[in-house]
């Protein structure tokens, strides 16, 4: 096991607050914003775009961040494409790809919405899109089988999932789809950094910089077998190697998928994340994580009253106290012992929505966090409910959508 | 006229460079780089998505900066789209109409290739895309009432070159444009924080970050009148109301068009940029910006031996040495001042090829740019020159594309 005091040192915000929000964006460590300020004031250019010293020094930190992507993976930096975020990975893919008519996708009733509504929209195409049911949080591979035709060309599934931590077996499904002939898109958001992932199966995994790896939010990356098989759906500086109004030459991937300026402070930031992530160990931030996961399972039992939608060893711990809305039961952890968790839908509305109509309230750890915050957590959870008075507590009604009323003409 | 000694301690590079890249990037201040530090430091959260302490203050932050950005525009702050850069604006516009065989489209023949070629991708669906050509770095209005027509959606034109920072006359433009029932899309990547822009009769502008509003790489935005005429193109977490497998709400806009986790620490940098740039004022900066031009104009004039491409008193001078490549002319006067300049296309190859096929020499200046620093660039050129021998110099040869030897099966 690692020095998790030592690590701790590298998240300065551990100290102000009890963070189990880590499903939404983890910290980034203190290396990492160093390495952004070094770039902003000492050596800040445009990436791939000028002969000048500080252009090739900032081209070069992004293609270090790139390999250093690569090597965690296992992969050649030219499978490595960087995007804005996750979901800008799988829009990539969806939209890569030459659908026709009739053209069928398999999606698992897990997903989070970015692995889902990028597959949906393809419906306007005439493109089947069919739900893999789940159940206790997992994809059956024979689901998977039963559903697979002859048509299928995609099936998207999530590694870990975002509201239960439950773990798909990719790599069995992956074998299915791909005697098929279909390809596998794995959504690797709340996976990457949390377990150990082997990509060999996989045609596709779909990249967060800001969870498991520690980076800054704003970076997202594809990992893809054969970059080379999608086509371009973004176009913009960058992607061509020559143009004229007739005529473009496309580079090679992974450049032609990378339009404009990417963010470049944020690749730079990647770098020192993702070595510091490799030299913790996968497998040692998975076993931290799990035994988290059992001690908050076990104390949240202890407690009574709640329920607890995840599986005992969960770094993703979603439940609920029946009688309380979840965005409240939030606001009052928050309120009462800067417990900072996730409470709604999680962006995975059709999974969430098995719980409850409201969502769930969800903590999830990372490998700072410490068996102690977890308690906090529970403690502060019975203080709550020992307390708790409900007629008290003004009737819980949400915030509307800060964008309803529009001043557009 | 701003205090220009005090400005320029919020850019320590310049004490090691003569920067005059800044059609490609400008420097970030100090005072946006502290409060991305701050983010990272004291209150990292996801955007929009929480409700504990961490989440309300990051998205606080967030949208502070577009409410910098639209008072800056004299916009509502729903009028502002956040994107990854340019480039991203601008494909959300190309993909965010219903297009039919037919449509025309006008670009202007001084197009950055972002502004280019998500308009020539509309020909796969039968779009007409007409080029309205340029004299001296010049659309004439004449061209576009000449060439618009019933079926003309979109006129799309730069505000001010990349090449040779002219500036276009986008009003009359938008006059025509509008007269046609169509729209026009203003790229002002060029224009922002350089010289006064009035978006009165724009329909559309398109933002970069990091250009004139000195904000950080990996940012940009969509200035749109009426933003909930578009259609979104991009598919993911947090622009639904509510999602089923069968039926998706969007969120109003601008949210419906900002899938995933944003450049957070990117917006919340924006925002202290956006106000210095602000202060100093946009016609005070358009007035030094163009006596820095006017400077170096008259001195590359007096060397001799130059071509200057741009007009006099643009800040964006593109000029070339017969006989000496662009990208060697570029490197030597790295190596011998530390002066930062591009060379090549641009990333505009139609309207830089109109000087010369190898591209230009390109020194662009910012609010922080001395004359001192435009006359060290004439000086080393001079002495460049003085010492020329071109027997003595090995054939330059362009690198050849980084990603030109895949690995990939």
């Amino acid at each position: 096991m690692y020095d998790l005091t030592a690590l701790r040192e590298e998240f300065p915000v551990l100290e102000e607050v009890i963070y189990l929000d880590n499903a939404a964006t983890t910290q980034t460590p203190v290396r990492s914003v160093e390495a952004i300020c070094d770039f902003f004031y000492d050596y800040a250019g445009n990436y791939g775009r000028g002969t000048h010293r500080l252009a090739r020094e900032t081209t070069a930190r992004c293609e270090e961040s790139r390999e250093d992507l690569a090597d965690f993976l296992g992969a050649y930096p030219e499978q490595i494409i960087w995007t804005g975020n996750t979901t800008g990975a799988i829009n990539l893919i969806s939209q890569g790809f030459s659908w026709k008519k009739g053209d069928e996708v398999l999606c698992t009733a897990l997903e989070h919405h970015s692995n889902l509504l990028p597959w949906m929209a393809l419906k306007r195409q005439g493109v089947k899109v069919s739900i893999i049911p789940q159940k206790g949080g997992y994809v059956d591979p024979d689901s998977v089988s039963d559903m697979i035709t002859s048509k299928t060309r995609v099936v998207a599934v999530t590694q870990m999932s975002n509201v239960t931590g439950t773990i798909q077996p990719v790599d069995e499904i992956a074998d299915i789809t791909h005697d098929a002939d279909a390809v596998i898109v794995v959504d690797g958001a709340q996976s990457l950094g949390h377990i150990p992932v082997d990509i060999s199966k996989m045609d596709y995994l779909a990249i967060a910089g800001h969870k498991g790896l520690l980076g800054p939010q704003g970076v997202g990356a594809l990992y893809a077998e054969e970059p080379q098989t999608l086509s371009e759906s973004q176009y913009g500086g960058g992607t061509v190697t020559s143009v004229s109004f007739s005529d473009v030459v496309l580079r090679p991937p992974p450049a032609r998928f990378e339009p404009g300026t990417p963010n470049i402070p944020g690749i730079i930031g990647m770098g020192p994340a993702i070595r510091l992530v490799d030299a913790l160990g996968a497998e040692e931030i998975a076993d931290h994580e799990e035994a988290l996961g059992d001690t908050l399972f076990d104390a949240l039992e202890e407690i009574g009253q709640i329920e607890i939608f995840s599986p005992r060893g969960s770094p993703v711990v979603s439940f609920g106290a029946p009688g309380i809305h979840p965005d409240l039961l939030a606001t009052r952890l928050d309120e009462m012992a800067a417990v900072c968790v996730r409470s709604g839908m999680h962006c995975a509305e059709p999974y969430s929505r098995t719980f409850c109509d409201l969502g769930t309230v969800r903590a999830s750890v990372a490998c700072y966090t410490t068996s102690e915050e977890v308690l906090i957590l529970a403690d502060t959870l019975r203080e709550l409910f020992d307390s708790w008075d409900p007629d008290s507590e003004p009737e819980y009604v949400p915030e509307p959508d800060r964008w309803e009323k529009s001043r557009c003409p």
